[in-house]
């Protein structure tokens, strides 16, 4: 036994099935169409926030489910879209009366059926694109990455009081364009049912700039030191968003899937060190496994830029699986 | 690069200053001697927690600290006991009227300085000794696993408003005869500075009954699917600990490093059915990663009897890094 599953088909639903029961004091589970919601709907003037994507990436996006973040997710196959009919059956239940955000990270898959189910629904509704990935030069081709659980936090805590769609999508977007993340893998994942990961690396070589679906990156960078590689990292996040000394900003730390904790903080604590060596203030801080690769031995460093309306909506209660203040 | 870390002889400090970075709002991090305790300092009336126990294992024990839960934690090098000084350390700063509840995992080095730091403090102190692990027969050789957040939790819960030292002891040690745990893994662990696993096994092998430091188990298991690998795990705790047909339970799942959330919640799915089969009610439940192993594919199954006392205790509020509701 190579992982802790035997049938790479049953995966998906045995593990929600795992999910639900643990958290079935804050979600629902509907199965044909798979998605799950909160388990007190929604007020149904305010406005609605649904995410999805494909299974793989856990917590994200069904551990983000609750008051202060998404009213509902719909979980796909392993690294595979959700299906229209998913993503329309959650904008039937919830019905709300003013619109519906769809945060969608930007993939393709991703995009082509949520479309698919805006069109299908019939309902008011705006797409949110999350493209937080500063690996990648072309901007419409920028990846959502570990940035998601920033942008979920900070337009769940707007749309918690909001009937205004286009507030709610126009401050995820300031989020996005806010947000830059880098990720790096020092190993591939394995996919369900394959018996090697999608690719192999020397012990002294890194995948730089890779997404979260075991795919290689941008770069592989050879002999680098732990002080390089996040000095690195850091350094082209601050440049690609613009950070000026002075600014504040929320620093995340994120494990792909086989990153221990003690190996987390320790990138916390150097890249929080270049953060302050450029002159920025690291206000607020996360760290943990968010938007996970399978069993990738990777991690991403995500930096978001504050002001006094974000902050206070990063601070607002948020009440999920995984989040909690 | 193979871990996130280079120089395996600074990777306790870094990863320390990263926590303390990220959780400064909870916990203040003392050096010289090393050891962590709460922001805002106890109530001197009442009883003090401290744990310890060598760094790897986290958030075990660091994320423990806070309103609730542990008063300090004393982390040793990687794997390594801490030292007296650093227990007597804490033990001064805290100096509390009424005694302090030293919680260690039954491991020989630390009880060895837990009892050293005792004697060296002369303060009112009496020691948990915390032996979830029902792999092993002789029941004095029975290690702390993962069942240690379950009796961190609910002391913390009774030492918050108690200055009877002898309850604290005598509650932790009913939630410690009432606990069991299996840990098993698919790989060893890497030690820091090394560049092999603690062990290797087979595609078709897995290690049954491990520890917490990359030990082998007790038993080497062939072909097993994972319906008898998680059968047999439930089946061995519910035998150990005797539960009866009827009796509510807490279930844990802990990751012990490299397991991802998709695996750990089927292995809950799976454990839950098992556990519901020999009739047993899960009443509360907990996953994630708690007892690690630095980066060991590994996770345990810890089941723990409550009771209305213990219950209650469980859900009483807590604010750690870790737990928080």
């Amino acid at each position: 036994m190579e992982h802790f599953y035997q049938n790479a088909g049953d995966l998906r639903k045995t593990s929600l099935e795992g999910f639900y029961r643990i958290h079935q004091n804050m979600v629902q589970l509907r199965e044909n169409p798979c998605y799950l919601c909160r388990k007190t709907q929604k007020d149904p003037s305010r406005i609605a926030l649904i995410s999805g994507g494909g299974s793989g990436h856990e917590p994200l996006h069904i551990g983000m489910i609750g008051r202060g973040m998404l009213d509902a997710a719909c979980p796909g196959e392993v690294f595979t879209s959700p299906t229209p009919d998913q993503i329309v059956g959650a904008l039937s239940d919830l019905n709300p009366q003013n619109g519906t955000l769809l945060i969608v990270k930007n993939f393709a898959g991703d995009l082509m059926n949520f479309e698919m189910a805006l069109e299908m629904a019939n309902q008011k509704c705006r797409i949110l694109i999350v493209s937080d990935d500063v690996a990648i030069d072309n901007k419409s081709q920028r990846r959502g990455l570990s940035g998601t659980v920033i942008v979920e936090k900070i337009v769940g805590a707007l749309a918690e009081k909001s009937d205004d769609l286009n507030a709610c999508w126009e401050i995820g977007d300031r989020v996005v364009r806010n947000t830059g993340t880098i990720g790096v893998a020092l190993s591939g994942c394995t996919f369900p049912g394959h018996n090697r990961t999608t690719f192999h690396l020397q012990p002294n070589e890194i995948e730089y700039g890779v997404g979260i679906h075991g795919e290689q990156g941008v770069e592989r960078l050879r002999d680098l030191t732990i002080d390089e590689l996040i000095h690195k990292m850091t350094d082209n996040i601050i440049t690609e968003i613009s950070l000026k000394p002075g600014e504040e900003v929320l620093l995340l730390v994120n494990g792909m899937g086989s990153t221990s904790l003690i190996e987390l903080q320790s990138i916390y604590s150097l890249a929080d060190d270049f953060c302050r060596e450029s002159g920025l203030k690291t206000i607020r801080s996360l760290i943990g496994n968010f938007a996970t690769a399978l069993d990738m031995k990777g991690a991403s460093i995500s930096i978001s830029r504050m002001d006094p309306e974000l902050l206070q909506l990063w601070d607002a209660p948020v009440e999920t699986p995984t989040l909690r203040w």
